[in-house]
């Protein structure tokens, strides 16, 4: 009847073996206490005769035991359930970073998945190409249905398939959207206290705007971001679309290097001409925060000796070797005490 | 910093002093594996060139170690927040059921919340008088701020009115979307096997349909339920509304007969017109379901002994003793097995 387990166990034993952490995925997690919360957010209207609470955050959060003193938020482009299993629905990262005794707090921002309580109305459009984008854009194959050599999605597991089509809701990619999302997720911070972001995608560019307005922030590990903050003058002289470029003051932009940043690749970037532009203006971010003081990085997983990584590679089939490379920047930055 | 914890800790001691059952809940939750997944929906377009995999529902669930054979669904009618956390934030449900051993499955069905990757083009209108309404729905008061004395609701705690009025998400109160939620989660009983769906308000009407789908709903523990399945001919000969009523041929109403039903209401129903009605509707359900030879009931939580419980007394400040007849139910009919 619990399938599920057995599947699991079996598949993480498997997976464990020869990685330099294990999950100890055999043991139960320990959790020492769990719920959810609304933050952030507006009340529209007379609040004594006819008001509406709107526009917040909701997140779902786990702390262990002897909790690590800093959080981990993760802040999905797409889905919050990336972040819960993996393609072969074996632990996402947030069972094994509650195992590695952070507290997670997963995040949908305002108007998107339980946060879907707006202050305006909005309309949500089917999107009859979905499928065969997702393929291309989270970097399976080159185009429906070529697949790339020894990628780390179970590309013979029609149900793994299945599942990654329907990791996804509605989502808002305009900067306005983007200013909303980032208001509610510095309440949180300013709420929770310390916390490193994890994000995939156009998530990063929230994080980054959301450094600007809560000084809770302390990293940001960013998974194949999508869309930039620079100081002013400094972007790409390029007209604002979906993604930015935001640029912001120089003295605004300072924020954003008083901690550490990494920005994490996948693999098979050169055979996209659109990642590979992506990486380039990735590299230029970097090298900008660097030049004001910062701490950032651009981290190739297949420099880590890692193939095979798509967009979302917490959420591949090597997801324990990529949250193993995440530990060690944590702890090489002293965000892994207790 | 993690005030969260240290304030659950103490509420939940404070809380659980006298209580049968208590929660154990200074010791850390067991969970041997969680994680998540979609169920149900379709395919349109032509998944060979342009396809979109949409209108299922998306489940999230733990599952303890040593757990007991059948599953706990859990059905919001408004959001699955409330599953998650007492209105002071203490443990909602889910970490309740968790600690008493069962799989819990927390659940968003199709257009909603997480699961808002529809076939068909949908619309979200803010309501401007939503706190308003919800004070009243909820039968928080007879009219706000009037709240009704007694109430199971921390009313001078303003961060719990504040997280009571944002625990909602978008919802489609329709027959056709009644059908298509029971579609998704039959799916969903079917291949988590054998399951009692704990539902709120009209997600009672949805699991009534579902239970007509899959033979795995072997009990239904309906909070404040709203909306009713009849045979032919022996429902209330009223025109079909948002929530029913649904009119079956007697073959398929003796599905409804194989198991038991519980039908769970607060207090002062009798200071509401709509929920006076709606309490006898209730009788009458489940005086058709038994003369056909099932096993249903109404359960008044004043007869238990229970005051001022609300709409959601599974959320209400003393979910736990609710919680324990819940536990009675499950024990009663033999649904609490390992």
């Amino acid at each position: 009847m619990h399938s599920i387990v057995r599947a699991f166990v079996l598949a993480t034993v498997t997976l464990s073996a020869g990685c330099a952490v294990t999950t100890g995925s055999q043991a139960p997690l320990l959790i020492a206490s769990q719920g959810s919360f609304a933050v952030g957010g507006k009340v529209v209207g007379d609040p004594d005769k006819a008001s509406l609470h709107c526009d917040h955050g909701v997140v779902e959060y786990q702390i262990p035991p002897h909790a690590r003193a800093t959080n981990l938020l993760m802040w999905h482009s797409a889905s919050a359930v990336a972040w819960q299993r993996r393609w072969d629905g074996g632990e996402g990262f947030q069972s094994i970073f509650v195992r590695r005794g952070y507290p997670v707090y997963l995040w949908d921002g305002p108007r998107v998945g339980r946060g879907n309580w707006g202050c305006a109305e909005t309309t949500y459009i089917p999107n009859a190409r979905s499928d065969q984008q997702n393929f291309v854009a989270w970097r399976f194959g080159s185009g429906y249905p070529n697949w790339f050599d020894g990628v780390q999605f179970p590309k013979d597991d029609a149900e793994a398939w299945n599942q990654a089509m329907r990791a996804r809701y509605q989502e808002f990619d305009t900067i306005a959207n983007a200013q909303l999302e980032s208001d509610a997720a510095a309440a949180l911070a300013d709420r929770i206290g310390p916390t490193v972001a994890l994000t995939n995608s156009a998530g990063g560019l929230r994080a980054l705007l959301t450094a600007l307005k809560s000084d809770n922030i302390k990293g940001i590990v960013a998974y194949e971001n999508v869309g930039w903050v620079y100081p002013k003058g400094e972007g790409p002289n390029v007209p604002e679309g979906p993604f930015g470029p935001v640029e912001v003051p120089i003295e605004e932009f300072r924020k954003l290097t008083r901690f550490p940043i990494q920005v994490v690749w996948g693999d098979n970037i050169e055979k996209s001409a659109t990642y590979t532009a992506r990486l380039a203006e990735s590299r230029r971010f970097v090298e900008i925060v660097n030049e004001h003081g910062g701490q950032a990085e651009v981290l190739l997983l297949t420099d880590a000796g890692l193939a095979g990584n798509t967009h979302l590679p917490f959420a591949d089939l090597n997801n324990v070797a990529v949250a193993d490379l995440l530990s060690k920047f944590l702890e090489d930055h002293s965000l892994d005490r207790r």
